[in-house]
């Protein structure tokens, strides 16, 4: 067995990407926004989460005219050794075919990107069974899949910092592209048991509390999944450094995450956060850095359990709740025409001045 | 004071609009899309509402291809005799300045209509203050408001007529436009105490169960507005007949919502349900054809407390819940691209055979 992952090994770097300083929002431009919402022809507050998304949003771009038309979706995709526990409804093999359905357009996520005209990095980190297809992945393999975290650190410390690397050349990228939102997905057979114990240990939370079904299973499944789960927090120990739990508990994609995350409040791009594993990710860079919570808007309410927990902790209040479940960033791309209706309306509607009509009496 | 209408009046009229038999969805497209929904690269069920959503689509069109992508919205507007007991907080020639703001595209229904490439019909059913335009207004003028439905009936069984056939040719012009969705929307100064006055007659409730703060009122003008459906409810009596209670103590533009809304349902067009105002209407609508219900698609939960109880009535579980409260169809609006991604998804993914993925073991 390997020991849990020293951090201190980072020290020798001299600033690391997710290291950098992170952006501040504009409060000139956040109350400037209010100002607006106040003067629009409407009762005041009746455009509800569709005038605080506009505010935020103003803030963050430094912009009178928040806009999230350039939206760059990134799908970090990796295996995971604990899938030879059990623990996931699919098999295995699903992480790479899926690789090649997100870049042959049929994923739910390849579906959403075109139909909201976003560009799509498909950032293979390393699967069990090679993708049929490589041809327009990013290619960022680290190893074919994690340690089985339920016996042994699920990545090493080189491992992880190659990982976040990877995350934070995406949110390079969609700075290279001006994105004015940034979307990040996962697809990983097995994922949910990385993300809920990486979850528990930042938390000092139970596998009870957070463990869910994933991509479907039943009662017994969810027993046998929360048993594997203790079995990998009582390896891991007491240590809840966000970069220690990451390397002993994570996943490829998920660090990658959390890099990406981390990387685009380092350059000023707002995240669209998607449901239960990317918001652990979102867990674990907050814990690290924050004051990049600012940065971050919760898409949507997962059906995953421990997912109401995880939004409770972070204060965060989704714009949707659909029952969704489904990974890969979807939920986040659903959710980004209510936050362009939100700038079409703050930047579209009359004044009750221009338009001539009364204000409240 | 006039007496409570009479609506055997209505019995001379051979068959009237809202009288016509409804369209039936389709089982066999329901199945169909159901059993796409299952073959479909995801955990079965994991797209949640998207899923039900497109299959209830599927079945309204009677398509394997649901889609929203032309959309009718109508926005009716007609003003309150109510009005004269001070139960608003904005002035009554709002209603004729915002019919204008409507057609000269400043108001949140305008910008969302054109950001969805909706056509948006403006409906003038009567105004105490003309318009300062009338370019581009739909003029179904009635009269220059209703009467003042704490003291007497607030509109004739004729009036009732013209304003239920008002809202049929407005689903008449939406069938002529071929449209996949319809959003009726609502404007007029003091329509929310005519609304939950509607709605405390239709389901025997007192007004404190429904009436909310509207436009902006605090809790001393809310307690106000509750003494003055009391009164109104006092005068109309026990009579739940929807079509009496519409008369006795509707709007022009809530019972025209309730005509277009039977007419839509009568012509084969999915109906997607805005706010407090227009689910006021539905219920109405409903309460009289009871086999439209399969026909309105719920788009948000509105921030006017008396929506909650009026969605568990009509057992509807809506789209979106973002606090929103300003009524014209808005929130309708906003929701539209929702049910736009359950169609691209439903269209445009692979399945598990069409994609070489595994599905679940």
């Amino acid at each position: 067995m390997r020991p849990t992952a020293r951090f201190q090994e980072f020290s020798v770097h001299p600033v690391l990407p997710w290291q950098q300083p992170i952006c501040a929002p504009s409060e000139p431009h956040r109350q400037q926004a209010l100002a607006r919402q106040r003067q629009l022809t409407k009762p005041a507050g009746s455009l509800g989460r569709l005038e605080s998304l506009a505010v935020t949003l103003a803030s963050l771009q430094h912009s009178d005219t928040p806009a999230a038309d350039r939206i760059s979706i990134a799908v970090f995709a990796g295996d995971h050794g604990v899938c030879a526990e059990g623990i996931s409804a699919f098999p295995q093999a699903v992480t790479g075919q899926m690789i090649a359905n997100f870049v042959a357009g049929g994923a739910a996520i390849s579906v959403m990107a075109r139909h909201l005209g976003a560009t799509l990095d498909v950032i293979n980190l390393g699967t069990a069974t090679p993708p049929p297809t490589s041809d327009g992945v990013v290619d960022e393999t680290i190893a074919a899949g994690t340690a089985n975290l339920a016996r042994e650190a699920a990545m090493s410390p080189a491992q992880l910092e190659q990982a976040l690397a990877a995350g934070d050349r995406a949110a390079q990228r969609a700075a290279d592209q001006q994105a004015q939102l940034f979307i990040g997905g996962e697809m990983g057979i097995g994922n949910t048991t990385s993300a809920s114990a990486v979850a528990c240990a930042l938390l000092a939370e139970p596998a009870v509390a957070l463990a869910g079904p994933g991509t479907g299973l039943d009662a017994d499944g969810i027993s046998h999944k929360v048993t594997v789960i203790e079995r990998a927090l009582a390896r891991h120990g007491d240590n809840r450094e966000p970069l220690a739990v990451l390397a002993s508990l994570g996943g490829f994609e998920i660090a990658a995450l959390t890099g990406a995350i981390i990387g685009c409040a380092v350059r000023g791009i707002p995240v669209l956060v998607d449901g239960f594993i990317v918001t652990v990710a979102a867990l674990a860079a907050v814990q690290l850095r924050p004051e990049l919570r600012d940065w971050l808007l919760f898409a949507h309410h997962s059906r995953e359990p421990g997912h109401t927990r995880l939004l409770n902790v972070l204060d965060a209040e989704p714009v949707l709740n659909l029952s969704m479940r489904l990974g890969e960033g979807s939920g986040a791309a659903v959710a980004v025409p209510v936050i362009r209706s939100a700038c079409a309306l703050h930047n579209g509607m009359a004044t009750f001045a221009d338009a001539g009509v009364n204000s409240a009496e």
